[in-house]
């Protein structure tokens, strides 16, 4: 079955706004083993949204177009699908049932634009919009059955799981073809040293394709393999990560795509220990990254965004005279501020960062891309300094919270292996 | 000039990773006046590279490609760019040239997978790439001139301004054609609620395209115009903003796409006031938010992510008694809170958030989106409490975020108009 995605829009097609609908639909078919083979893009355009139709109603069996159900002017997907079948449009019963619900359960008031929501192309089959006012459709033009959902993302992904996949499954019908896919997230090498330590695993696991994904500033290692057998599937799966895993060592720091926040998070759980921050350079991204997590506040107590010398003082305890000697940016200051957000809030671990994400402040000695990061757990503290060759302000704060996340993994990782 | 973006790699066909490259590439363009009509993707997969490239060729004038030139093997673009035109891959002295100096530069030893990179179809002319080992390339595919970039973003960026556009601004030559666009970021009332309250604007102004756009919690209106006069072009924009301001008033925040929190960063420079933060459920993000402003160390004195109780007391001096009386998620709390802050770091404005992001954690008292802020400043101090709809706990944080953000830019736009 050939599948395809469209995405409809103007701030799209001008890069206003990222195409993450795409990518939602191509990992949701994948995770059922379908597989989308291609993804286009046109804009608000009534010509050209018509001839990609066309072009895709003649080539593709299925595909998941979205955006241009709303009420504004600018939404004319419904129109043109149905020029691309050569249909009219006509009010869709059903369809005007699913935005008048919408309204009525919401107590407010339905506006006139919101009706043009329920004009679909004559032939068009509605189904529901549980969180939205615009209805998607099906309708199949040439040989390729299109479903269409709205471009709001936690409208189309509702949708999606909750109308269109079904749908597609049946008319899949019963192939049992099987997609699996593992990923192993790496913090540390670059992707063509991860490449040339992988270089062998083509050869010794045939059935695997390998695919990188470089997500700034962790890189992922996806293990693809598809085949009919799930239990088979499952075993090559979990061979080649060890192997993966042989090569990579702790720098892989999960093996199931969950991320650094989620797996020290889970690392402070499991040990019922607790932590406290003390971010400068970082200035929130970490605590941002570890609240992100569900149930973090069972072991995230404090963190301190400290930018400012006197509350470096006031709140984390650092000396006038470490200050003055050693500068903001120093091990002997991390340390400190470290011991500090630890002792204000009696937590087990204190983690801080103290350095330069620029564009200004740096010097010849602490050029921008440094950072030092202090490490205090209930034995002694620790002050590292790293020096990163990338240029941005925010490239820098995303690698300096990562590095700070990944040293309290590892020192996680080695308190569990000593006891 | 007919101009189209071509992403290719299976980690965006899977969606594995989302397409942030065209988004970029097409407004790169946009900015240069120069207009993408369409993008595609398709994945690490030769046939599919070779046929869409040739449909490309015989559609467009230019096209963008990224992905694929990287050293491991599922790299494959440059072979799938030879065949496309049907010539051979060759060694590229030139883009060589590229790759050996990479390393040289960074004194790093050169791996032979590298050496790959320069090998290219016969007949393209390969480009520099200063922050990476893959040289891009042009190469004539039919009617269409291809450029090759490298799908790391940091790398495609660079090239993209440095190489590419200025060698397709020479290809289109002098038509003097062009594009403008004006971006006004409203933070309030809903897409469909502003889509008609801009209901009359294209019959006041049918030069102007609107488009909009969700970018939760903002939204954006767009307003295209095209033509030939810069100074024609940028008064109907002009015209048209005001229009657009007179209907929406202060819900709009920014007249040219600045972010909230540079908004904000900016009335606090401009009146040289500084600001602390005590945060609770939204756990950093606004920390994090206001730190990413480069020069915010000039107004951002100090942020206490106070998650737990005791941080609460300790750090920000919140009574016992507030805490047992009131409990963690009320408006006096946050009153005190935002006081705490504001005296600790000895600045102008406090500002404080306790709520509950979810997904525990609600009452029927208190559900799961509500939000309690405090907003202190020399006067006085104030406590507001919002109920958000929204189910999940990033889009919870990001909208109670934004909301304190947005107090406190009225605040100061307020005093602004006072003094």
């Amino acid at each position: 079955m050939i599948i395809e995605i469209l995405a409809t829009g103007d701030e799209i097609r001008t890069g206003a706004a990222i195409d993450s609908n795409s990518a939602h639909i191509a990992q949701v078919l994948e995770q059922a083993g379908l597989e989308a083979i291609r993804h286009s893009c046109v804009g608000d355009d009534m010509d050209m949204i018509v001839s990609v139709l066309k072009e895709i109603g003649n080539r593709a069996d299925v595909a998941v177009v979205t955006g241009g159900l709303g009420p504004t002017s600018d939404d004319i997907t419904a129109e043109a699908a149905a020029k691309a079948k050569g249909v009219e449009l006509v009010l869709n019963r059903s369809a005007l049932g699913v935005v008048e619900n919408f309204f009525k359960t919401r107590k407010r008031a339905m506006s006139p634009s919101n009706k043009k929501q329920a004009m679909l192309p004559r032939g068009a089959e509605s189904f529901n919009n549980p969180v939205g006012s615009a209805p998607g459709f099906v309708l199949k033009i040439d040989r390729c059955s299109f479903f269409f959902v709205p471009g709001v993302p936690f409208e189309m992904k509702r949708m999606l799981s909750d109308e269109v996949l079904p749908r597609i499954e049946k008319l899949r019908g019963g192939t049992g073809e099987l997609s699996l896919v593992k990923t192993l997230s790496i913090f540390g090498p670059t992707e063509s040293v991860i490449g040339e330590l992988l270089a062998g695993l083509s050869a010794e696991f045939p059935e695997i394709t390998p695919g990188f994904r470089s997500k700034f500033p962790e890189i992922q290692v996806k293990l693809y393999v598809r085949g009919k057998d799930d239990q088979v599937l499952r075993k090559i799966l979990e061979k080649a990560s060890q192997s993966v895993l042989g090569k990579l060592g702790e720098n892989i720091f999960s093996m199931n795509g969950s991320s650094m926040e989620a797996v020290v998070g889970g690392l402070l759980a499991e040990k019922e220990a607790t932590l406290a921050i003390a971010e400068s350079c970082t200035g929130g991204l970490i605590s941002h990254m570890l609240t992100n997590v569900p149930g973090s506040s069972g072991y995230f107590l404090f963190s301190g965004i400290t930018y400012s010398n006197e509350a470096k003082k006031k709140v984390l305890g650092v000396s006038s005279e470490v200050l003055q000697k050693y500068g903001a940016v120093h091990e002997e200051t991390v340390k400190k501020m470290a011991q500090g957000a630890r002792r204000v809030a009696g937590a087990t671990y204190g983690l801080a960062t103290s350095g330069i994400a620029g564009p200004d402040g740096g010097t010849d000695e602490k050029p921008v891309g440094t950072v030092c990061i202090g490490l205090a757990t209930p034995h002694d503290v620790k002050g590292f300094r790293f020096v990163f060759p990338f240029n941005t302000r925010l490239m820098n704060k995303r690698i300096f919270a990562m590095k700070a996340l990944d040293l309290l993994r590892r020192e996680l990782q080695l308190k569990s292996i000593e006891n």
